[in-house]
C-alpha cells in the first residue's frame, strides 16, 4: 500500500523524525525490558531478541524511508532481518499501544528531571542573591504605588519560597507518572503470561499501571505536567514584570552577554534576556492547552490524541521552560543593582507611614485611630509643601497628638522600618536570617532527592543498556500498583 | 469622598455581594484567630475586639450600602459602634492583605473539600457498576474502530483508576494551599509581635506561609486548582463521549429525571444530562484559563489580580465542576445498560481477531507470522463473503497452517478472549477481582483521609465560633512553615 | 415526570433564571415575528397567537417554577390558558431548537451594540485626550529601555488606531451573526409553508442562515465574537501596562473617585480603577476560551454545548468587557497628568541620540557609520561621567568628525527630535494634526454606522411589540441568503 | 562582545534559524520597497543599494554564524562588503522594528493567502460530496438522540455554508493586515523624508498602517488570525466528531493511503486521518493561545513579545491548521459511503415521528395537540412492543383520532420526510438544488477573489525581485491610510 502525499507530509514523516531524534534510546531500554520480561517467563527464542536489541543499540536508523510506517516498523525490520525468530518472539504480548505510552513517560521522565534540576538552579541563584542583597534596601510597592520598605533580598526570597511549591508540584507529577503502561499490550493485556511489575521495575517505575485500559488510554500524567510548569511559569512571569520594570527605570541592568541594542537608537542595551525569558513563559502557557485541548472530548480508549499527537506541544512545553529558567538563571547571575538607587527610592517615598501608624498604636492602643493620624499628618505636610521624611514630632504635637520626642523620626527612616520587622518571615534581620536558613535546608532536601531519582534512573539504564548480570530483584506480583 | 458610578458598579457592589454570600463566616474566623493572637501576645483590648467578633456572629450585614468601601469596613463600622476600643485594637497589626488572602484560602479549602467528597462519590458510583458490570462484555474500540472484547466493568474500572489520581492531586493541592498568610499585614509583617503559628493552628492551616511578601503576593495555589481541576475535568469530558456515543446508540439510556424531550420530536428523550455534564466540564476549562490570565505578567506583590478579582472565575469553576461531578452521579445512578446489546456487538465483530494470533504464535513462537496469518485468514473470509465468526479450523489450513482442532473456535469467543486475559489490571476474571478489591481499598483510604480532614476544620471552627477555652496547645514558634 | 434534584438545580432552575432575567423581550419577539409568519401563509388562528403574544408582553413570569421545564414552556402555558387555539397553531412549524438560536442572536446583538457603543466612547476619550495632549514631551521605551521623545498624543492616537480596528472586528461580527436561524424548527425546515426571508426581516436580520440543519446547528457567530472581544481586550491590556506603570511612577493619577486607600498604610492612593480593569480583560480571554471549549469536539448538530449551555459564558465576556471599558473611560475622563514629569524625562535620557546619528547621516549619507561615531560618542562621555545633554560639537570632533558648528546642539533636544518628526503618522506637529483629522473622521464615520443599526433594530422592536400595521414589504422569496 | 551561551541557544540561533528559512525573501522585498523609497526622496546611494540588494537574491546565508547577531546583520554585513556606500545609504531611516514588523506581515499574508486557497479546496470537496449525496437519506441526531431524516449531502452542504463563513474573516483578516509598518523606524518616523505610501504600494500593501508607534507595536492582526483560525478549527472539530462517529459504526470508511492497522490487532484499519485532523485542529487551538497569551499585559510598544518571539506559535498555528484541513480535504476525496447502511437507520427509527405530528397538525391546527397524539402513538407501539414503522391507521384511530386513510403510511415515510421539507435551506429536492446552487456562485466568487490577491501580489514581488522599470504610479501622499 503506498501512504497518500499528505498522510505522509503531515503525520507519518514528522512522527519519524520526532521518534528518531528523541526517543531512540527509550524505544530500545522499553523493548528490552519487555524481552526481560519474555524471557523470565520462558517465552522461546526471547534471549535472542534480548541479543539482537542489544546489537540494535549500534543501529542508527535511516533520516526518514516513506516505505517504513514508523520507527518501531523500522527497529522490527532491522531486528527480524539479523533474528527472525528473537523479533517474532519480541511481538508476543506487545502492542505499540503500551508500548508508546511507555516511551511517551519514559521520554517525560527526562524532561521532567531535567526541568526539575533547572528549577533548582534558578532557586539556588535567587537565594543567593537574596543572601547577598538582604540588607539592600527596597521599596515595595502594592497595587502599583509605593507601599513599604523592605530589603531586595527579602523579595528574592518571596519568590525563591514560591517556586519551592513548584518543584514541589513537578516533584509529585513525577510520582504520578512514574509507572509501567507496559503489559497492556493493546489495552486488555494478554492470553500470554507477562510480569508486569517485573518489567516496571526494570524501568525503574515504581510500578504499574494497573489497569490495563486505563494504561493505553490516559493522559493525565501529561496535563498534570501541563498544569503544573503552567503554574511555575505564571509565578516567574510575575517575577519578570518587576525585573523588567527596575531594568526600565535603570535600578538593574544585565551582563553585556544578555542585552542587545538598536540598529538605529545607538544607545541603547535592552534587557532582551529577561523579554525573552517572559515571551518563552507565555509561549508555555499556550503550549499547555494545547495539551488540554489535544484531550479534551475524545474518546476514552487508545487514540492519537493524547499519545503521539501530543508529544509536539509537549516538546515545545519543555523547551520554552527551559528557556524561560535558563535566560533568567543567566541574567540573575550577572545581575547590576544600583543599590544607591534602591535606597534613595526607599528613603524619599511616603512608605514608611505604616511605622508611624503602628508608633502612635503602640502609644494608644488604637490602630484606627493612628491610621488616622497619620493621614492627617500627611495632608498636612501635602498641603505645606513638604515631603514625609522631613516631618517632625512638632507636626504631630500640632495635631493635637501629644508624642514623646523622637516618635517621628525614628518611625519614618527606612531602615529602622526594616529593621523593625522582625515578624516570622519579615524582612528584618533576624527573621531574614532564619526564614534563609529555612530556604536553604528546603533546597538542599531537595537537590538530594532529585539527585536520588536521577541516579535510581541512570543505574536502569545502565542495566538496561549493558546486561542483564545485575537486574533488580523480581518484586512480589502485585507490585506497588498506582497508588494515586 | 463618592465613588465613580462606574466604579461602584463593576467594582464595589458585585464585590462586597460576593463577600457578603460567600465569606462571611471565613472573615469572622480569620478576625477571631487575629484576636486571639493579639491576646496571646498580651495586645491591650484584645478581649474586648474578641467579644465583639463574637457578637457579630449573630450580626447580617445589609445587602448593599455604597457608603462602605468592602465587606470589612462594614464588620468594622459596626464593631467600632459596639466596642471602639476592640475595633482600635483588632487592626493592631492586620491588614486587608493578609487578611483577604486568608480568607481566600479559608474559602477555597472548604470548596476544596466539597469537591474532593463529590469526586469520592463519583468514584464510587463508579466501583460500584463496574463491580455490577464485571461481567457485561463490550465491544472496546480503539482509534475509533472495534478493538477488542473486554468488559464494561474493566472500562469503568479503569476511568475510577483515572479518577483517583485526581484525587491524590486535589488532596496535594489542598497541603499546598493550607497555609496561613495571617500575620504578613501589608506585607513586610509587623513592628508588633505576632505569634503566626499560633494563629495558623487555630484555623486549622499546617503553618504560616513563611515569607511575609510571599504571603499576600502569590497566588499559586490558585493556579494549581485551576490546574488539578481542569486534568480531572478532561478525562470525565473523554468518559462523557464515550457515554453520550452510547446512548446515541441505544446501548444505554438515562433514567426519567435526567432526560428531556423536544417541543416538536414527539420521540424524544434526550440524555441531556450527560450533555450539560460535558457542558460544565467544558466551561471548567475556561474559568480556569480565567485563573491564568489573572495573574499572567503581573506584578508579583499585592494587587487585586490574583486576589479579589480572581474569586469570580474561582467561583464558576467550583461550580460548575460540582454541577458536572453531580449530573454524572446522577446519571450513573440511574443507568440502564443494554447489556444484550454490548453482548451482540462483542460476539459479531472481528475483534477477537488478536487471540487467534497469540494462540497461533503459543503454537509457533512467532508473533510476527501468526499476526499475517491472521490478517490472511480475515482476507479470505472478506472474499468469501462470511462474518468472521463463521471461520473454522479448514479455513486456517487452507492457508496452509497445521493447526490442532478447535484453535479456530476457542480464539474466536469474546468471552474466551475476555476469561483468558488475566494479565495483571486485565479484564479476565480474576484480574477483575483484584483490581477491584485494590481500588476499593484505595478509595476507602482517600475516604477517610477526607473524612480527617473534615473533622479537624470543623473542630477548628467550632473553636473559633464558640470560646477560646479549649484552644490548641500554642505550637512552637517556628511553626511547620511552608514545606514545598 | 419530576425532574432529578441535582438536575433541577444544577441546569433547569439557573437556566430558567438566566432566560427571565436577560431573554424575555427577545423570545417574545421571535414568536411574534413566528405567528406574523404564520399568519402570511394563512395558517389557522395565527392571529390569535399574535394577540396572545402581544398580550403576553404584560406577563411577568414567576422567580421560578419547578413544574414547568422551561421559560418556553412557561409562556406556552400561559398562551394556552388565554388562547388554546392560538398557542396550538403558534407550535406550528416551531421548536426551541430554531427559537433559542434565534433568541441567543438577538440577545447576542443587543450585546454587541452596547459594546461597539462603550468602545466607540473609549476611542472618543482617547482622541479628545490626544488633542489636549499632542504637545506633551514623552519619553518612549522600548525593550522596556528609553528609546526615543514623542508626545503622550502620539502614543494615545496610536492606541485609538488600534482600537479602531477592534470596531471594524466588531462590525464584521455583527454582519455575520444577523441572519435569523427562524424556520429552521427542529434542523430540517418543516412541511408546512414558511417565509423565513419575511420573518428575519421582521426581525431585522439580513436574511435567514439559509440551510436549515447550519441553523440550528452552528455556534460560529459566538467564536467570532470571543475572538474579536479577545482581540480588543489583549491590545487594552497593553495600554493599562502602560498607563498603571506610568502611575506606579508618579507620572499620572486618577481622580479621586476612582481610587482606594489601605487599611494599613495611611499613605495610599491606589489607582484600583485601571487595576480592575486590567482584571476585567484578563477575565475576559478566559471567559472567551470557555466558548471555545465548549464548542470543541462535539457534534455539528442541535446540542446544548454551543446553545443554551455558552450563554453563561458569554454573558460574562460581555459584562467583564464593558466594565473594562468604562473602567477604562471613566480613568481617562479625570486623567492628572505630571507633564513637567514627562518632559524632565525626555530632556535627560539618552534618547535623543537617533537624531544625531540621523544629522550625521544626512551630512555623510552613511547612516551605518553615523550610528557608530553617535555609540563612540556616548562611551566617551560614559568614561568621563558626563550625561548625554551636556555634550558639545567639540565632542564630536574629538572623536574626528569634522561637523558644523551647533550639529550636536539641535540633535539633541528632545524638542527638536519631535518637531523634525514630520513622517506620515510621525509625532511631528503637522502630521499630528493630519492623523488625529482622520482618526476623528473615521470615529465619526462608525458612529453613523452604529446609530442607523441601532436605529433600524430599534424600530424593528417597536413595529413588533405595537402593531403590525407598518410591517415591512415582504422581501422575495430568496431573501439575502447568509453571504459569508 | 560575546553572547551568553544559554542566549545563543535558546534566542539568537533559534532565531536565525527561523528567518532564514521562513523570512528571507521577504526581507530581500522588504529592503528592495525602502532602497526604492530613498531613491524616490533622492537619498544618495540609494541606487547602488537598491542594485546591490538584487544582487543579494543570490546570496544563501550561512546555516548559522554565531558572530552576526542575527539575518538583518547578516545580511548587512554581506551588502557592506559589496557596496559600502550603498549598505551605509540603505540604513538611513530604516530600524529592525519597522523593517521586522513589515516582514511578518509580508510572511503571515503568504500563509494567510495558502490557507484561505486550502479552505476554498475543502469547501469545493464539501460541496462536490453533498451534489452527488443530496439524495442519500440519513438519520440526523440532536442532543445525541436519533431525530429526523435529512439528506448526507444536506448535512454536508451546512458544513460547507459555516465554513463559507470562515473564509469570510480570513479575507476580512487578509485586509486587516494589509498594511505596511515600513517607514515608522524605530516608533516616530524619521527627520529624513520618507514616502510611505510609496512603499507601501510597491509591497503590495493597501497602505500605511499610519500611526508610527501603532505601527511598530501593535500585533493585533495577529489575534486576529489567530481568532479567524480557531474559530474555523472548532467547527472542523465538531464536523469530524461526526465523521470519526460514523466510520466507527462503520457507516464510511477511508481510502487505503489514509488508514493505518496495528502491530497487535490483524483486523485494523483504523480512520486515522481523521482523526490526526482533529489533533491539528486540537493543536491550533492551544497555538492560538500562546499568540494571546504572549501580547497579553505586556507594554504597548515595540518588543520581542508580539514580534520576534510570537512567530514561532504563529508558524505553528500555520502548519497545524494547514495539516488539519489537507487530511480533511484527501479523507473526503476518497471517502466511501455505506448508502444502504444510513438508509437503513433512517428508515427504521422513530424519527419520522414529527411528521406525523405535522399531518396531523394540518388536519387540526393544533400542533400542540398533535405532538401529544404522536407521542401517545409511540408508547401505545412500545407497550405492544411494535417497531415505529409498522404503526397504521388503526393505531391513531384507537386513540380516538379520526384520521383520512393513509395518514400514517404517508407521515412515516423516510423518504416522503424529506421530500416534503421544502423549506427554504430545508433537505427537499429543490430546496436543496437552490442552496447548492447558492453556494457554488458564492464559493466560485471566492475563488475569483483570492485569485485577485494572488496575482496582486505575485506581480509586486516579480516587480521587486526583477527591477524597477514597471513600478507603480506613485500614490497620492495620504494614501490608503489604515481604514479600520
Amino acid at each position: 500500500m503506498s501512504w497518500h502525499p499528505d498522510y505522509l507530509s503531515a503525520v507519518l514523516e514528522p512522527d519519524y523524525r520526532h521518534a528518531r531524534q528523541h526517543l531512540l534510546p527509550h524505544f530500545l531500554d522499553a523493548l528490552s525490558a519487555h524481552a526481560l520480561g519474555l524471557l523470565r517467563v520462558g517465552t522461546p527464542h526471547a534471549a535472542e531478541a534480548l541479543a539482537g536489541l542489544r546489537r540494535l543499540r549500534e543501529f542508527q536508523p535511516p533520516d526518514y524511508d516513506p516505505g517504513v510506517e514508523d520507527l518501531f516498523f523500522a527497529l522490527d525490520r532491522v531486528l527480524a532481518a539479523e533474528t527472525p525468530a528473537g523479533a517474532g518472539a519480541l511481538r508476543t504480548a506487545l502492542s505499540r499501544n503500551d508500548l508508546d505510552m511507555t516511551v511517551y513517560r519514559l521520554a517525560a521522565r527526562q524532561q521532567l528531571l531535567a526541568a526539575m534540576d533547572e528549577l533548582l538552579r534558578l532557586r539556588r541563584s535567587f537565594l543567593t542573591l537574596a543572601g547577598a542583597e538582604s540588607a539592600t534596601l527596597m521599596l515595595a510597592h502594592s497595587h502599583h504605588q509605593p507601599a513599604q520598605p523592605i530589603t531586595f533580598g527579602h523579595y528574592l526570597a518571596a519568590v525563591e519560597n514560591s517556586l519551592s511549591r513548584d518543584s514541589a508540584r513537578l516533584r509529585d507529577a513525577l510520582g504520578r507518572l512514574n509507572h509501567s503502561p507496559l503489559g497492556a499490550v493493546a489495552l486488555s493485556g494478554s492470553s500470554h503470561p507477562l510480569d508486569r511489575p517485573y518489567t516496571a521495575a526494570l524501568l525503574a517505575f515504581d510500578g504499574p499501571v494497573e489497569n490495563t485500559y486505563d494504561a493505553v488510554s490516559t493522559g493525565d500524567w501529561q496535563l498534570e505536567i501541563a498544569g503544573a510548569v503552567s503554574t511555575c511559569a505564571v509565578t516567574l512571569s510575575r517575577c519578570l514584570y518587576d525585573l523588567l520594570n527596575w531594568a526600565s527605570q535603570g535600578l538593574l541592568s544585565l551582563a553585556d552577554g544578555l542585552v542587545q541594542g538598536s540598529s538605529v537608537m545607538p544607545q541603547k542595551r535592552n534587557p532582551v534576556a529577561l523579554e525573552h525569558a517572559r515571551t518563552r513563559l507565555s509561549k508555555v502557557l499556550g503550549y499547555a492547552q494545547a495539551v488540554v485541548y489535544s484531550s479534551h472530548n475524545t474518546p476514552f480508549g487508545d487514540i492519537n490524541d493524547p499519545g503521539t499527537d501530543v508529544q509536539q506541544p509537549l516538546w515545545l512545553l519543555w523547551t520554552d521552560f527551559s528557556q524561560g529558567l535558563r535566560l533568567l538563571i543567566a541574567s540573575l547571575e550577572g545581575l547590576r543593582i544600583e543599590r544607591e538607587r534602591w535606597r534613595e527610592q526607599a528613603d524619599h517615598s511616603d512608605a514608611t507611614l505604616t511605622e508611624l501608624a503602628d508608633t502612635l498604636a503602640r502609644q494608644t492602643g488604637d490602630f484606627r485611630a493612628a491610621h488616622h493620624s497619620a493621614q492627617a499628618l500627611l495632608s498636612k505636610l501635602r498641603a505645606e509643601g513638604r515631603p514625609l521624611h522631613r516631618a517632625t514630632d512638632a507636626d504631630l504635637r500640632a495635631l493635637g497628638l501629644a508624642v514623646p520626642d523622637g516618635t517621628v523620626q525614628s518611625a519614618l527612616d527606612a531602615q529602622t522600618f526594616v529593621t523593625r520587622r522582625e515578624t516570622l518571615g519579615g524582612p528584618g534581620p533576624a527573621a531574614m536570617r532564619a526564614q534563609l536558613q529555612h530556604a536553604g535546608e528546603r533546597l538542599g532536601h531537595d537537590e538530594e532527592t532529585l539527585a536520588t531519582w536521577v541516579a535510581r534512573i541512570g543505574e536502569a539504564q545502565t542495566r538496561l543498556r549493558n546486561g542483564s548480570e545485575s537486574l533488580p530483584t523480581p518484586t512480589s506480583p502485585a507490585g506497588n500498583i498506582n497508588p494515586g
